[in-house]
């Protein structure tokens, strides 16, 4: 097996290297053996989707996700309105880039809100975006998010509740993003895992490791090995799921970005190496379209 | 209605001051009104079980719980044995104390483990501490708690998981405490309350509210009526469930504790009128055995 069909699976998510621009991420891939970015939003806001299409496509990347829509907060209809305007250009730019799948976190409960009235309009925004998802051929992927995050950032906390939530949407066009560091202290995980992927449903599988004292969870996540997450049973339930997508590290870690981003990628290619892919099969991820240059 | 039917369920858990003492703690539940507290077991370490018992009776304070037995984290033999003689400590204490139930803290997965093998090790260890309970006429209530602390202090995360981990365990010996700020994201919640109220092993309820940003989630819950927890359904959840034990006021957080415990008692008393008491029947909460001078 050589080095490049190791890494076959493996994709760097820029937030692990969340202060380095999009060239300096294009060459910490590239030079890392890393095939596929997933690609955040705010990471386009300067040079515009198509120009980082054109360079992601000139360095040879494939592009597993965009991060992220969601945030389905607002309980006015202008509200309401703007943001799903605001996640159908992000349909729009996972087009442009080639990307298979927007995720989408679900956003937290508004001051006077309800945790029963927010997760029924994630549903309900979910089902809006359908019809451009699918003229984009973008897959949605609902991301359950830890508890810790359910007021502020994600209502919906297991992968259980995400299936519920998107039944009966078409699988091809929303699915979910599992996260290790969202789902790991699930006692239901491996079950769960291997039912999304049974129904199509396992759009994108990401991973950082948990490691108390947390701090501030949101960025204090850790690099996968170092902390209490067992890699080995995750990529295996991954595996066993049908899954054959990238396997995205997204490690937010205040401290891993004050790194050399190019030192950052070296060690998510070896870590990938070590820790995912003995159990995972070889071979590169669908891509679920060619993008066009224009966008839809 | 009076003012002490309405507070007949209410009791004062003395995290909620946690830096004041015993005799402290039992003047301001007796001037707010408030007829029960859950007790530290690091408050009883200076006096001992049978002194602060004798105070709590003097008071004419019911005892809701002992907080707290648990944390089964060892992976080596003396370390278990150990534990347990220390949980049995603790079920004599809360025997002496007039206390109906010890609350369980199951721990966390100590370096090296396992989320699987700490799972296994909560259950062996309450299945080898109930015949010690069950002769001192304790009910065990093991706390599902937020997956926030699963690595650290809880891997049990659920009310769900917290029944399946009892399953087959005598009722009237081994229950569940739920406590909202740890359970309140899950959107099987109210049914698994109801759940565990019909399976008998609804042994205690806690509330604290949940409000972001958290800063150490450990420290900095919020004041119920403050957050973003709904109380009437949760109140209204644990009345249909059949509980008909104390509500302790449970909020660990760090700038409460620096203001005056008479103030923080009432303030729980007032919010307690108003936030639960609509919700509950009233009367006084059984008490499960009138406690000897003696452990036995």
């Amino acid at each position: 097996m050589t080095a490049s069909a190791e890494l076959s699976r493996c994709s760097l998510n820029q937030a692990t290297i969340n202060d380095a621009d999009l060239v300096t991420a294009i060459e910490a891939c590239v030079r890392a053996g890393i095939p596929s970015i997933g690609v955040w939003r705010r990471q386009l806001a300067q040079r515009g989707a198509l120009e980082a299409s054109r360079a992601l496509r000139a360095a040879g990347l494939r592009v597993s996700s965009l991060c992220r829509g969601g945030f389905f907060t607002s309980d006015d209809d202008s509200g309401w309105r703007r943001e799903l305007d605001d996640n159908r250009r992000a349909i729009d730019d996972a087009h442009t880039l080639g990307s298979p799948v927007l995720v989408l976190v679900p956003g937290g409960i508004p001051d006077g809100g309800s945790l029963a009235r927010a997760h029924a309009r994630v549903r309900e925004a979910i089902e809006a975006l359908v019809p451009h998802a699918a003229s984009a051929g973008i897959t949605l992927a609902l991301e359950p998010m830890h508890p810790v995050f359910a007021a502020d950032r994600g209502v919906v906390s297991t992968i259980a509740h995400a299936l519920e939530i998107v039944d009966g949407l078409p699988a091809e066009i929303v699915g979910i993003a599992v996260d290790s560091y969202h789902v790991w202290w699930d006692p239901r995980m491996t079950e769960q895992i291997t039912r999304a992927g049974a129904s199509g449903r396992l759009a994108l599988v990401q991973v950082a490791d948990w490691l108390p004292p947390t701090g501030d969870p949101l960025v204090a996540r850790a690099f996968p090995g170092e902390g209490r997450i067992d890699f080995a049973s995750f990529a295996t339930a991954v595996e066993a799921a049908g899954y054959t997508g990238s396997i995205e590290w997204e490690i937010f870690n205040a401290s891993l970005w004050k790194d050399d981003p190019l030192r950052v990628a070296a060690r998510v290619a070896e870590a990938h190496r070590l820790l995912l892919a003995p159990a995972l099969s070889h071979g590169n991820p669908p891509s679920q379209h060619v993008a066009d240059e224009e966008a839809p």
